[in-house]
């Protein structure tokens, strides 16, 4: 059996390539795998050859050495593939199968798991409630940014596309249901967009931008991205987005000036904690200062959907309180205003199946929305790079050229 | 004081246009006033000047001589117009205001109201639950295909156009939330439908042609539109429906075709009671022949929107089951699929704020997709004749020639 | 390995305590069985040694020879057990878990399994959505009123009781989770009942007690049961219920007679196609009559569920329509009013474990509330015999005398 | 015209029963009058008799000195009267009626009115969306802890009580229907509770104990409420809740000793902002304490319903950054529970018919459950100093003696 080539992290700033084991049925030791884990039979996993791997801005936080990630660390959890091989526990996901594996690991057996709550699933990661692969603190699940990847509980977890030439012709859209767009399209529906909507989306890299396909594609009238970055910008205003530059100017003027009104119905925290502040603020670490403007913007009786991850410790905080994952909020505001608050991983299972459908059907185009960009797998730490460095792209791995 | 131009039912197959009494703020005896509602003050009302009515498909249903409609009743309940005059009890309501009319009349202070179900206020039919203008055994508040009409509780049912110049821009979508749009809506949303649904409509008339344009809005992947009329599915295919010709085959065949599988997700039925059978059937009236239809095209846990009208008595039916309102229904079969039914008026209110948002900012094209067409005031025996022989139209009348 | 008692339908009207196989991980040939399920693998599986197997109402339709099931099938789908037998796939239920057996089919891997829509899982039954144990046309799963029975996918369906002692000090409580509390408990949550709704129940048979329980505990004011038989309405009244006995009067008579007005905010029908009339007319079967009646009796804008069983066809009915299960429904009525109705089999595994906390912390009685009676596995033709003379008892068979 | 004997703020420690004027048909200057209301007409309202009028906690915060409420201020927001006259337009609500006024002045016309936000409507406060009686900041409505109180709105606001002499035998349980009881319940269900639920409530105090007494109704298997004070945990133990005492120990070790496990699904905020610290530190305020909390206890996947009042800007607050609303929140561990969190003043009108139901019948005991304590209005000050000093009571004052 080949070994199998995947994205390894390296300490603060590096990513390598290296040639890895080729994934078997049992969940092996290795750097980051939690000691309840190893040694944990996958007669239920299926192995997949991997398409698509996209890099994360959630993978940018390990990186940047603002976790506890160790080095060696397999990277990667936004894995579309086809199946190669299945446990004998697998009965209905086939050999050859073209299918999009959900970031969160799940085992489908589990009380969230019954009630749709897959990004919590009680019985994957010994530490808390919810996993993903290749991800710090997670169970030790290898990362997907390779060239084959072991994805358990196959059946449950994985969705197949109807149609495999249909599919590798949208393939680049299709690779954004493993993560962005699910969690973008979350922090839009808990948000509580509907037909009708003005919206306001904090950030405008891929999330944000896949929170704003997923505002149109829901009905918004208006969606306002806000970012510091131009190009970032530039990318939202290329799909139809009015665009904030919070450097410039207070949100709720420029909101005032789109909109006739200083607020929005729904509002989206893209950001999350490693936001910067606004105005003169804005090279300084800020991270409550997307939360206070969210709840400053959003009309009374709204509702502010936050996929932006905060972290229940930042080792890398500016200040203290922060490190121990403690925000200074506006809560009083916010509760003055009745407005409510959906927080965490986006359960991609809730939705992945509808948002192939607009995919295959062509209403929605979140592969040109987030400029998403194919790049070899050996050139991974290349993207990684130009990505922290906020290129306005959602980089897609190609282990096998099979995308071109 | 001038007199008021209205159209006016004359017996089966003729309307005319008359001239009767401008609108005061009493609730005056005429044909179709119930007795308890005579006399009725109405310092709370608002009188409009039409800017657009339609005719709607349940006018024809009286003007076909299928109700108990009395001669002498002044039709229309989709009522755009210009505040004029507004009773002493009006408070936020301005002259001037460019407003919508929902179609269904509402108190806003009884528990119905209260809980949103504007379709069926307490307080303004002493017959039954709910009420319209010009319409049979609903209290005979006055129709409002005229040039002046008169809405009582205007502070409440009336919506406000935000800018005058940028509403008569697009009067033409606007003039379809008083009725159609959130009628179709309505029927999309109770019907499931969501991002990423496959949907099937019965009737391309220009309620389900608005459910056709809002099952889109709401993001919809598939959204296929049955009748018996080639030129209305014509219509539907304009902007971007699969159509089935029931006439023709199957629908189940025919869904299977488009989709690949004989079921959809999501049902509305467009059509009611007066619907005709499929197939070699087509030329006969068979009214429980849509619900059937839905409940075998639906996949097992779908749900079926049902905004068509489903009357209690119809005298003019062809057997005597029907006449009693009684329908022949497979209802085995959609228990066994674990179907669910949502049936009535829809409430406009609930959604022709956000309907008017959409348009405004250029998300749905309602108009084109109805095939809005502008007669003036005179000529509304010619539509309702044109649209009874099935015109692929959706006919506005302009009372002022304001809208040209 | 020992045999394993079970009752066998043996032709309209008989029910026999039989000898059987012990349960195999792999699905046998036998009556009933749909050839696409023989020699189906089982590695998912657990075995359980039956502590409580309930006759249902549902059993009855069988038994009295209204549906085609075969003689020989073994009967049974309202299953309590204690696990014996884990098949090798099986991972977190373990040999002595005490469990409740939802009685609905489900491979937790299909999209309606992962959309909480267990009743109609696509995987279990070649014919058609959804499956039961025991049961006519459901794929030819054994029947668990018997000693010992198998449950697929037990990771998935099975509820594990969090205390053994607790739970076997309930167990006649607990024994109601498989079917019909949760079942009564659908009924009352898809007719909208909350707190301080005023319910109608049509049926005091065991669903419709455990709807009315239902009711209570989601904090209904008034609670209506409508029968014609008289030791039912007495059952139904020692829990605090207001009764109807529809052989009596007109039921919206009587519920303006108890609540001052002739309507209900939601509505209940837990008796289905075998309805008989009301009135003069009660001893004729009207297999449309409960649901026409609910449609009478339910306020415009209410909600009606419908966990009692209606059939796609029913060689026994009396006329020819509902014989094809067709039903002459007043849906004009319904329409009018503006209801929404909810069909189909109860997924029970989205309330049984929120129902098991409710019993296990004395918040309901189910078992008093359906008088729940324990007979041995050999009385199980006294049970079916008496239950189908009407007998207000719920009868729980007791294979191992382990409940005493 | 009689006066009307009032209770009056009169400086931080301070009420006093004043005789002031009789109400009338226009919002006249005064005291905290917003000088926008000045002078507004209202035709729309009724006045009423006061049966009777509670003393609430959020008045405690005004007269603790803790907001910029004046002196002068006529107090209270707890309303149940008998209406004794009505403005001209009013039209369904009649003199002698018994009714309960929602604290949450509405308009019935704007556009939160019409989505049911009752807590936050655009038309009666000139400052910002939402309004109660007698509060600062709130637009100047006049207090109704008086004789007689003024309704705007009249048609919308009141809730009617079906039958004088049944209301009137269960006045104390229906006075609660104006604030405590609806928002006791508003946080119940804003946090999830639903049949089997285990729930967690910080604060015994009438809030606390109504959300508890809502989360039974709501059929809550395990309740537990938590505070400093013996005897409010007393009270709540008297009627079925567990009780943590946070000064004892850690809440989630207490929880643990009762459900078996750290955490509970659900959990009320029933403190806000004046919150002090657990264990060792519960002498000392800590506004961010109970927030913190309910995140550590709410299991992943729960939710947090926050009745208790927060503050935009607090002059008393003993550090800077909550003297300007501003809390320091464990936001990274909500959002790695995936936690939703529901803020802001309960929408009285969407619970109270419904509550107001559940009492009549007989399915809660709210008064004895909060233990109301009925004293004549002139006893005001003792009642505002007992309360302030924790009597575990809920003051009702009886300003006409017909409570007794």
């Amino acid at each position: 059996m080949a070994g199998n080539k995947a994205v390894i992290y390296r300490g603060a700033g590096r990513v390598e390539v290296e040639t890895t084991e080729y994934p078997t049925f049992e969940l092996k030791d290795g750097p980051g795998v939690n000691p309840h884990n190893v040694g944990r039979q996958l007669p239920h996993a299926a192995i997949l050859k991997v398409v698509a791997t996209n890099i994360c801005g959630s993978d940018q936080h390990m990186v940047r050495g603002r976790t506890t990630a160790p080095e060696g660390l397999p990277l990667g959890h936004e894995i579309t593939g086809e199946v190669v091989e299945t446990g004998r526990d697998v009965e209905f996901t086939k050999t050859g199968d073209l299918v999009s594996v959900p970031f969160n690991i799940a085992c489908g057996r589990c009380r969230n798991c019954k009630e749709g709550k897959t990004g919590i699933c009680l019985n994957v990661n010994p530490d808390r409630p919810g996993s993903a692969y290749g991800y710090v603190d997670m169970g030790g699940w290898a990362g997907g940014q390779a060239e084959y990847a072991l994805v358990p509980y196959a059946d449950w977890n994985l969705l197949r596309f109807p149609d495999r030439d249909m599919a590798m012709a949208k393939i680049r859209d299709l690779a954004m249901l493993s993560d962005i767009f699910p969690t973008g399209f979350h922090g839009a529906v808990t948000a509580g967009v509907g037909p009708g909507s003005t919206v306001y989306i904090a950030g405008a890299g891929p999330v944000g931008l896949a929170a704003a396909t997923s505002a149109f594609l829901l009905g918004a009238a208006v969606v306002i991205v806000a970012d510091l970055q131009k190009d970032r910008l530039e990318q939202a205003r290329s799909f139809g987005c009015e665009t904030i530059d919070v450097s410039a100017a207070d949100p709720a003027d420029q909101i005032e000036q789109i909109l006739g009104e200083p607020t929005v119905d729904c509002a989206v925290d893209a950001v999350g904690f490693e936001a910067r502040g606004h105005g003169s603020d804005a090279e300084v670490e800020r991270p409550a200062t997307v939360l206070n403007t969210v709840m400053g913007v959003t009309r009374a009786g709204g509702a502010v959907g936050i996929p932006g991850l905060y972290v229940t410790g930042d080792p890398g905080a500016s200040d203290e309180a922060a490190r121990q994952g403690s925000l200074s909020l506006d809560f009083g505001l916010g509760w003055a205003k009745s407005l409510s608050f959906t927080t965490g991983q986006c359960p991609v299972m809730r939705y992945n199946r509808q948002l192939m459908m607009a995919i295959l059907h062509d209403r929605t185009n979140i592969a040109r929305n987030v400029n998403a960009t194919v790049i070899p797998l050996d050139r991974a730490a290349e993207g990684y790079a130009e990505f922290d460095h906020g290129a306005a792209r959602k980089y897609i791995l190609d282990p096998h050229g099979m995308i071109g």
